[in-house]
């Protein structure tokens, strides 16, 4: 490919909005070309990316047994009724009529087009366990679409469902899944990423893992014990909780004037804010009136992740202004009204000498003993893990980094096989309804992953193995026709010999052409200069680094071939 | 691939709605499954199949300098508005409004996207030409999606957009398009098509060429000359017209009564209704007020496309009931209303003796000779080619067949590069809007166009270009150990060899696997039975027919590729 013919364009700013290195790298590599917030068009470049990604992605789900198929993008509302989704989702998930007024959608995942496909088609115990997958567009209507490719609104997707008899089976596929999943994010080159188990949210079911690149640019908060082989996302991270030494007092009432919050408050009683008690208010999502305050020791945060799961209740930072019941900020959980449900963090369980809110305006409770003081109540855990906090597992201590999400896998049971009415026969005659596994990969989040890993001052590393082109190829002073003549005869041979080469023939500065190969990221840059074409010689270097090579231009193929082999070598040997 | 857990079902009745044999055969073998109206899943056989007709596209379209790129489904209302088609395509277009109010749509094509891509990127005359194209999700709410996979809503597309710096590079890149199509057509195993010069439509610009399967089962009717090699699409295809000898009468009011047809008006006079003029009543769209007449021959029907253009209006049939102006049925060119529009066809110039209404209840004229009562008149094509008719080019005899679109070429201008402000330096240093082509094929309808083509009454016969398995492999009695055991060496031989093998390895009836065979179409049958496998062989078959050949089992591998290689042979030698 002439470099001078691609449709791409490198530019030296990136996009104003641009704030993460994936975002800005392939944007000024011009990688990407957005259309509207969260939707883009790749270029060449990032379609050949892109399809090595959804090459590899597909070898290793047939290694599994996975059948493509392709699924709609516009579905009817009738299917998303069965399952319950179509009310169930919210504004993230596009509606609208057709031309006859009927209500349509745009397919934000496919669990109902999988098992609409497969009920009736698989009747039998002994069709299953299978799997259905596909690679095809998803859109999901994001408020805050953001990071280039990381959060879009448009994604390619590749997403897989299969079916089984039993859990036990079930399970066995899940694993064999979970290990595709590692084969594929190592064999696109990605390096530091592990799985998680997680919550399931939305898509029903019990056991998940996400798949997570460690990465500062990450969204998500992740937690990891330095002592063993602990972590979780921080929206399920167990807080262990320590108990502090036991400081007798008395329950007493102390005058606090207009200190408001836990700092203010702890700053006038000179004490510590762990031994304070914190209120944060709550409520419940669609229902204002209904209040949920969460108590949590005054060096802690609420998880709300794990508030929810406590209270099994949508909750949401509380913004209805002063009621009645919260009338003034001294929010504590001694006399605050019955109507109000009240949670209690572990940290608090066994808390003594503690500050808390006494519900009326200047006033808090000081001395206060959880377990003397708050009869009847249950410890729960809602809190957040911090930095350096002690590990649930071995007791070491934990790290907080962040991921970006690169892939999940769920159990989702029958939830939506039976919704639906899938039944199949089994041996003994009976029927059931298959339990389901579902497992994605999108594929833009994968180039933009291996761009937030593979780079460095000057722009993009990739991995031979999704890289666009193996080599780029740049000639010097092509205006010179025997130099231009051999710079031909060199890219005519690479690619003859199935060498991927993007060759830069245009007649301007090198300094243009280096930045422009190092920015773009291939594996193998090989330069033809005057200089070294007065030796018969070419220089080759790696884009990661390391020695350039001259090497005499009719041993470029072998060399090429050669480094093409070591690089692949390398991401084989982490499998 | 084992046939037992293939997700796919193959049934004996076919979809009620189903009238055409590809629609009729890819349901019954259960390569498609519908979701809505016009809208499929694709399952695991038929997904095989697009893969190979998109791989065989790709091809084709690097081969002429195309670049992959990926354009997003869903795009913002700007972005047509600065097109003008936001407003311009009607209902077919689905639009809807994103969370936050925006007017988003769904793609149908992609000139804004393209154009949007290559501006800026494409800056330089010396860029020039370029070619972008993409194969991806399509949404058009067709008003009557039918056939299956041949005219529905959601479809898999391959366009493609070139940018020129002169008409003559256009010229020259469209032939090199123009070829392409025929061998992308070829090389997935279509037999009966050919290209159509044809109307620009709503893509704008000025040369066009469709390419049409000719099939029965076709919703385009197709314009023929025995004689020569001239051919049209019946909405553009020219009537030469043959003026009938001249009859001389005075023009003359007679009393018809109630006779109101063409039919009852000429057997009253007994006449023929080649000496009538009939008057075909339109209003244009969207103003039902401005009414159009059409006059033609009696015995011809008027060219609804050609009379668009005749009159420069959108005109549909006007069934507005009685106006003032056209108070009764005997509608005729003397003493009509000067408010509507009426074109005359060609086939009346010249014409002498007609029989025409009078515009008066129970009256008609007789012997209307058109140069001589009808003063001033414009004798424009407006009339449907009928069989039988004079060719246009050599007075040959036109021969009307049916015929499926297939795919399409457009000479679009600067229309959209002009629209949306993408303008590029010359060489002079001028700058000017690029010229364009598009190039579209379903990949959809490209299978259901094979399946359209290529069966028997049994089922489909799939070219070994885009068969979803090159063999399918049969084996009688699996339930004797040792038959098995034979089955599973050689699929395993076939396929460790490079061969796609589907492996019917079900206990059941043979009729049951020889029907399913037949009806799933792969091009090599494979049989083992006690019977041959008593000899050590096996039966091959071609799925076309031709005799059944008997082979030792271990020079099956041998005799797959060798049938393989001359089936592609065959569709090689087309090209």
């Amino acid at each position: 490919m002439l470099l001078s013919k691609l449709v791409c364009e490198r530019t030296k700013e990136a996009p104003q909005d641009a704030r993460i290195k994936s975002h800005i790298l392939l944007a000024r590599a011009g990688y990407i070309k957005q259309v509207a917030a969260g939707i883009y068009s790749l270029t060449p470049p990032a379609q050949r990316m892109s399809k090595k990604i959804q090459e590899i992605i597909r070898e290793e789900m047939n290694a599994i047994d996975g059948q493509e198929v392709l699924f709609p993008v516009v579905m009817p509302r009738e299917m998303w009724e069965e399952s319950g989704r179509y009310t169930s989702i919210g504004q993230e998930m596009v509606r609208f009529k057709d031309r006859t007024g009927h209500d349509m959608l745009l397919g934000m995942t496919h669990e109902e087009a999988a098992v609409h496909m497969a009920r009736h088609i698989v009747s039998s115990y002994n069709q299953l366990p299978c799997m259905i997958y596909q690679i095809q567009t998803k859109f999901r209507d994001e408020a805050r679409s953001r990071g280039g490719l990381i959060r879009v609104r448009e994604f390619t997707m590749k997403d897989a469902y299969s079916f089984h008899v039993s859990q036990e089976d079930l399970d066995r596929y899940y694993r064999r899944a979970y290990d595709a999943y590692y084969r594929i994010f190592r064999r696109i080159g990605l390096k530091n990423f592990t799985d998680f188990k997680s919550d399931t949210g939305m898509m029903g079911g019990s056991v998940a893992h996400e798949f997570m690149l460690v990465t500062p640019a990450g969204e998500d908060t992740l937690v990891f014990c330095d002592g063993c082989d602990y972590r979780a996302n921080m929206e399920v991270a167990e807080c262990k909780g320590e108990v502090l030494p036991r400081k007798e007092m008395p329950l007493e009432l102390v005058n606090t004037g207009s200190a408001a919050t836990i700092e203010e408050v702890c700053s006038l009683l000179k004490t510590e804010k762990s031994r304070s008690i914190k209120a944060v208010v709550y409520a419940v999502r669609g229902d204002s009136s209904k209040i949920v305050v969460a108590f949590v020791r005054g060096d802690r945060e609420v998880n709300e992740a794990k508030l929810k799961k406590a209270v099994g209740l949508d909750v949401a930072p509380y913004d209805g202004g002063v009621t009645e019941e919260i009338a003034c900020g001294n929010i504590g959980p001694i006399g605050l009204s019955e109507r109000i449900i009240k949670v209690f963090d572990r940290s608090l369980k066994g808390a003594t000498g503690m500050i808390a809110g006494a519900n009326k305006p200047e006033y808090h409770y000081i001395g206060l003993d959880a377990e003397r003081d708050l009869s009847g109540v249950e410890f729960k855990d809602i809190a957040k893990v911090a930095e350096g906090d002690v590990c649930p597992v071995c007791g070491g201590r934990l790290r907080i980094e962040n991921g970006i999400e690169i892939g999940n896998i769920f159990q989702l049971g029958t939830k939506y096989t039976a919704a639906m009415n899938m039944t199949v026969h089994a041996e003994d005659g009976s029927s059931f309804n298959p339990i389901m596994g579902c497992y994605g990969i999108g594929v833009g989040r994968a180039i933009a992953s291996v761009a937030e890993e593979s780079n460095d001052e000057n722009g993009l590393i990739l991995p031979v193995t999704v890289a666009p082109w193996q080599v780029h190829l740049i000639v010097l002073r092509p205006d010179k026709e025997e130099i231009k003549a051999v710079g031909d005869k060199v890219c005519a041979e690479l690619e003859a010999a199935g060498i991927e080469v993007l060759y830069d023939e245009r007649d301007c500065a090198a300094g243009i052409k280096f930045a422009d190969a190092d920015l773009m990221g291939m594996p193998i840059r090989i330069v033809l200069s005057p200089r070294t074409l007065a030796d018969g010689e070419a220089e080759v270097k790696l884009r990661r680094g390391g020695e350039a090579m001259r090497v005499k231009t009719d041993a470029l193929v072998e060399k090429a071939s050669e480094l093409i082999a070591l690089l692949k070598r390398e991401i084989e040997e982490t499998l």
